[in-house]
Formats: structure tokens, sequence, C-alpha cells
């Protein structure tokens, strides 16, 4: 199960500061893992207000299932996460497991079910002994602390090599305000959603209205912009929790000029979480970014960039470090939106490849070579038809995918 | 570029017929490959008519372009196919090399242009030097034989490690008519459509009207119903041509009952050749078979069915011998159709391993993990919501296919 740790791992791990009103255990279970935390609880006072964006699969887990429900009410005093095993696919023992769950949950927090949300990330089809949690939750909500926010960001991995968090404070009326986000992904992640889990706290006094739509419009240049395989969880779940104890105004309307400013910030948050999902996709070296321009309009321009960042011969040659524009041309032409091969423009990086349907003039192997050993790559792709533009992310497709994946439940 | 021979390819190939109307010819042109032959020239008495289906990319090849507005002539007198160079997204150097190939053939073989077929397949993108057939091509002509039909499918091969035949002899009204297939295509393989080339000969006597219709009927359940990478080529051709020479009445209209006869004996050639490109995709060690059955409807069950077999996730656990359903259920519920997960079983084999949205009570790991270590592999995934039901033939994703796409340009 120990994979190398991913070369696209950053260096070091940001501090991330205590948000008042929120506390966190993590501990061990055994569900699946041996010495590691599997599961976490985070504990949240007392008006806070929770939005969440979940995966469309038509088989999600029941995990998702309790969370959807329990969403509209947009009140939150506890969140437990854990890790080994997804509980979905599991028919009516996942849905005890869950309501079990958040039994034990709701008694070490003294609060009510509806306020707890949950989350399982590991194997499908596996039945979740929750009785498991029973001791260990309760223990766990004897040693709640505001920091070091890197133990949640542990306890949710599963075949991801780093641990991944984000952090951002704005200046809001003067004051400090923070978002704290941690993340786990690494296979199983395309449209919509690709997480496939991520938690994301801040301190603002915001309405679970708008930090539901805040949430809804920054999900799609973040996680939904992202694929690793093309594959879509049954589990995927971002959810945001406002703790509301910065000292500003409440922020309860859109039209408020400073959702603007708060919104920025948690979008900075949920696209670096995404980004490092997508660096630590299974077996990645490179990180691809795919532009498509000039498209007939915005939701075709991604379409044209999903179906090139989904493709397995797109992605196995950009691990060969190999410049073949002919599989971008090949993507483009199998997506089914409106392109002109003649009016194609093909740019790696600033290397202009193709132009007008055909090689350039200028294409220089040399130059295009040396610039695809590089670990951040940017492929653009104009189409000259009109005005739409999208970016899709992605990494390669190695060797590493298949030794993860060829032998990940045994 | 020599990659071992697929374990799946067949012991011995067989030894066609030679069918009254057709000569052939094969040579080394150089475009790509060394000392092996890279172009198939086929010549057609008067007489002979044509029918074809082409890929649907946006993106299409000019020898695919040269097709499409020669097909509705149905007229055809001769083939090149050439092997190395796609001659795809190649600009008006690719339509005048499309023009010139057709007029040395044309001449070669004393017929116009417009009853030239042409097709190519290799790299996209680079210009294709069809000044190298001038002399080939006239000197192929003075070679023409009926037979052995292995060389033609030996010419056309890329990344393709076994040559692909296929015949049938049929009796119509007392006489045997026969149908000789051969194909190409190991990767870039994706309805619609997934050949990548294909071409098909038979004495049958057949309006080109009624050969198309039959063409475009059985390309749903053979080269439509099959993917290994989710790729769709620039390049996908199928084309059949009938001589007439056999001696029995002509089948001019698809309310002849040996219309039946006929498109069934065509449709066996072609499922063959389909599941060839299947046993021979890039790093492929197993077929797979994946039914859909009890969708809403036949389409739907198709999509679902293609979900699961073009899903990275299931084919490398395929490839690892091991009965993930949990990931067949992830695939069913990212295709975006309906489907009910309390509703899914899921057999592999006769082996029941999930119903009614949970692992099966009856689970037997030992005995399903013995039924995966097999060559040929059925997945059955049943809805329970109506009569819809749909095939879909790939393979397993491995270290093979990485290695192969890795490093194919180069």
């Amino acid at each position: 199960m120990a994979h190398p740790v991913s070369p696209l791992a950053p260096k070091s791990y940001p501090d991330l500061p205590a948000i008042e009103g929120v506390r966190f255990a993590t501990a061990e279970a055994g569900i699946k893992y041996k010495n590691r935390t599997d599961v976490l609880l985070m504990a949240f006072e007392e008006g806070t207000v929770a939005a969440g964006v979940l995966t469309r699969s038509k088989c999600s887990s029941a995990a998702v299932d309790w969370c959807r429900a329990h969403l509209p009410g947009g009140k939150a005093r506890g969140l437990v996460v854990n890790s080994g095993n997804a509980n979905a696919f599991t028919g009516v023992k996942g849905r005890e497991s869950v309501e079990l769950t958040a039994d034990y949950a709701a008694r070490a927090l003294g609060c009510s079910t509806a306020e707890i949300f949950l989350a399982s990330t590991g194997v499908i089809g596996e039945p979740l002994p929750a009785e498991k949690f029973a001791g260990v939750l309760d223990q766990a909500a004897t040693r709640l602390a505001p920091t070091p926010w890197i133990e949640p960001a542990k306890a949710i991995m599963t075949t991801d090599t780093y641990p991944k968090l984000s952090g951002a404070v704005v200046e809001i009326d003067g004051i400090e305000v923070k978002i704290n986000g941690i993340a786990k992904g690494s296979g199983m992640i395309a449209p919509d959603m690709a997480t496939m889990l991520s938690f994301v706290v801040t301190d603002m006094p915001v309405s679970a209205e708008v930090l539901q739509a805040l949430l809804a419009r920054h999900v799609q240049t973040s996680f939904n912009a992202i694929t690793v395989d093309s594959d879509t969880s049954t589990s995927d779940t971002l959810l945001a929790f406002a703790t509301g104890k910065a000292a500003v105004e409440p922020l309860t309307t859109l039209d408020d000029p400073r959702a603007e400013v708060f919104g920025a910030a948690l979008s900075d948050v949920l696209f670096e979480l995404a980004i490092h999902v997508v660096r630590d996709g299974e077996g990645a070296t490179k990180q691809v970014s795919v532009h498509v321009e000039g498209a007939v309009s915005d939701a075709s321009a991604f379409r044209i960039a999903k179906s090139i960042a989904d493709s397995p011969l797109v992605k196995t040659a950009i691990a060969g470090e190999d410049a073949n524009w002919g599989r971008v041309v090949m993507a483009v032409g199998k997506a089914g939106e409106p392109a002109d091969r003649d009016k194609l423009a093909i740019r790696f990086g600033d290397l202009l490849v193709a132009r007008n349907g055909e090689r350039a003039a200028g294409y220089d192997e040399a130059a295009t070579s040396a610039y695809m050993k590089g670990e951040e790559l940017e492929l653009t792709v104009s189409l000259g038809l009109g005005d739409g533009r999208a970016t899709v992310y992605t990494c390669d497709l190695t060797h590493g995918y298949i030794t993860i994946n060829g032998d990940y439940r045994s």
C-alpha cells in the first residue's frame, strides 16, 4: 500500500492558524490501516453554519446521502470523517452504520444527530463496522484542540502520498478573517466533482445560503476543473463550515460587496486544494493545465479541455515527455463539440506547434522537447471560432497509476 | 517499436479463399517502417460497389475526407492503404497527398480517381510524402494476386502485434458466397467507431445501398461496441466492397429474405475482426465482455456498459485479477444514466458478487478470485429497471499500454 511520495509534493506544509469556534482530534479506529490515524472528529461551536457540494454519482455513498439530507438544515456542530472504507454500496447496513456513527458523535459532542456531518473514503462495497467508532469518538472528544491542522489532513488520506492543506487570511471591515481547508484525493478523480473529500472552515459570519452560493460558484474553477483518471467517485464531498466568530457584520446577501472579497479568498483556498489533488494524482510526475480558447462557448471549451485532459493517449505522451500534438488533435476531434480542423492552433507553453490545421512553420522540435521535460506544463488549444474559454487541470498517466490501481484492494 | 505479441493472439490464422474480382499486392514504400510492407494496393474488377462507415471525429484525416466525398458514387476499382503515417491534421499538404496518391493508383489500375478509395494510419500531424508511392504503386500493379490474404492484413499494421483476418462462406441460392475481411487497430480505439481500419470484400452481387445499410446495421454490435482506451481516432475507416461475381441474383432490397442471411455472415466477419482489435489492444492481457441488462433502454444500457468498459479503475483492477465490483458500481454511478443503487446486481461470469445494492450473501471470494485469473471474462450488471440491454467489449489496462504509448512517436 505504501507508494512513493509524489515528485510534485510541496517541500513544506503551511502551519494554518487556529480558527475560533472549531477544534478537532484524530484517532486510530483500525478500520483498514494499522499504525496511523484514520478517524477525524471536528467540533463546531453553536451557531456554525454549513454548506456543501456532493457527488452527482447515481450510486452515492451512505455518508453522502446523509449529508444531502442534512445540508438544508444549514447548521453544524460536528464532522466525522473516516478513511479506509467508503461505506458505499453497502445497502441497509451502510445506512445503519451512518446512523450509528452520527449517534456516537452527537452524544460525544452533546448535540443532535442532524447537526453531525459525515464522510467516508476508501474501499467501496465493504460494510463499515461503525461499532469501532464507539469508544474512539468519546475519547477523541476529550482531546479536542484548535491546531495543528496537518493532523486532520493526514487522518483522511487513502492513496494520497502527502497531506493537503491550504489557508487564506483576508481583511474584511479591518478584521482578519481566516479560511482553512484540507483535502484528500488521488485517484477516482473527475468532474463532477473531483475532490474526493475536502473540508473548509472559516470564522466569517456568513449565512448558510451565501456560503452555499459562493461554494457552488467557486467549485467550478477548482474541484470541478480537475481530472486525474476520468472516474467520478461515489463519495465526493466538499463541505464548508462558518463558525461566525470573526468580529464583523454577518454576510447575508451576495449583493454585499464583501461577498466578492470573501469569495475570492475562498476560491484561492479551493483552487490550491484542487491543484494538490492533481499533483498527488496516482502515479503523477507532471502537472498539466489544459487551456481551450476560441470555442463557441465556455461550456464547449470546458468539454473539449476535459476530453484532452481525460485522454489516456495524451496523458501517456506527456508522461513520455513527447509533445505529441497529433493526440491533442484526436482528443479535440472526439469531444463532439464544434471545431474546425483547419483553424486549430496548439501551443505547448509559449511554443506554437500547430496552426491553421497543420504543423506550424516555425516548429522547433528541440525547444519543444526541452519544454516537455518540465514538471508543470501548459497546453493551449485555440479553436478560432468564438470567445469561449476554459481550463482543466490534470496530471500525466504513468506506470505508477497502473501499479497503484492494479493491486489496490488486496 | 517492437512490442511482445499479445498473449490473446490466435494460435493460427485462417487461410482465406480467393474472391473473384479482387486482387492485391503489398509493397515497401519506407514511409516510416523499415524492412516490412507498409502499402496495400487492392484492385477490383469493373462493377464493384462500395460502402463505408467513417470516423465521426471533427478532425478527420485527409483520406477519410476523400472517402466521404466518393462513397456516394458507390463504385470502386481500387484501394490504397498505407501504414506509418495517418495523413491527419496535415492541412493543404494532406489534401494534395491524397489527390496525388489517388492519381498514381488510378493510372496504375486504369480507372478514374473517383473510383479509388484511400486509408492511412500511423502518426498524426506529419506530412505524408506521397511521391514515395509513385513507382511503388505502378510496380505493385504488375504483381496483383488473389491470395494470400494475410499479406494485406500485415501491410496495414501499426502497433498491432498480429494480423487480423476473418472470413465467412454462406450459401445463397445454392451458391457459396464469400466474405473476407481484414482489420488493424490496437490503440486509439473507441466508439464511434473503433476499428481503426477494416476492409471487407465479398463476391455477393449486392447494390451499394443495401451493402451500406447492412454495414451500418452490423457495425453497431461489432466495431462500435468495442473500446480499448476511450480515444476515438481521426482515421477510422471501415470499407466494404462487393465484386458481384458470385452467380446469384443481385440483392437490391433489404426486403429480400437473403439480406438476412448475407447480413448475418457479414455480421460474423465484422464481429470477429472487432474482437481481434480488442484482443490486440495495446498491452491487453485479458478480454472482457461487459454486459448491461435491465436498463431503461438499449441506448442507456450501452452508455453504462461503455462507462464501465472505459473506466481506468475497472480496467486496472481486471489487470490485477481483482474482482473489484466497487469500481463497477462507481462506473455505473458516473454514467449519468438512470440507475437505482439498491436494485443493482453484479456478476463476474456466473458468480453473483452483489445484489440489491450490497455484497451478495453467498459471495465467495476464493471462487471469484479464481475466475479472475481467466483470459476471457464476462462482467454482467443488472439494473432491474427495464428491458434495455447492451454489450461492450474491451480489454484490461496494464503497464504494457503505458510502455507502448509513453514512447510511441519517437
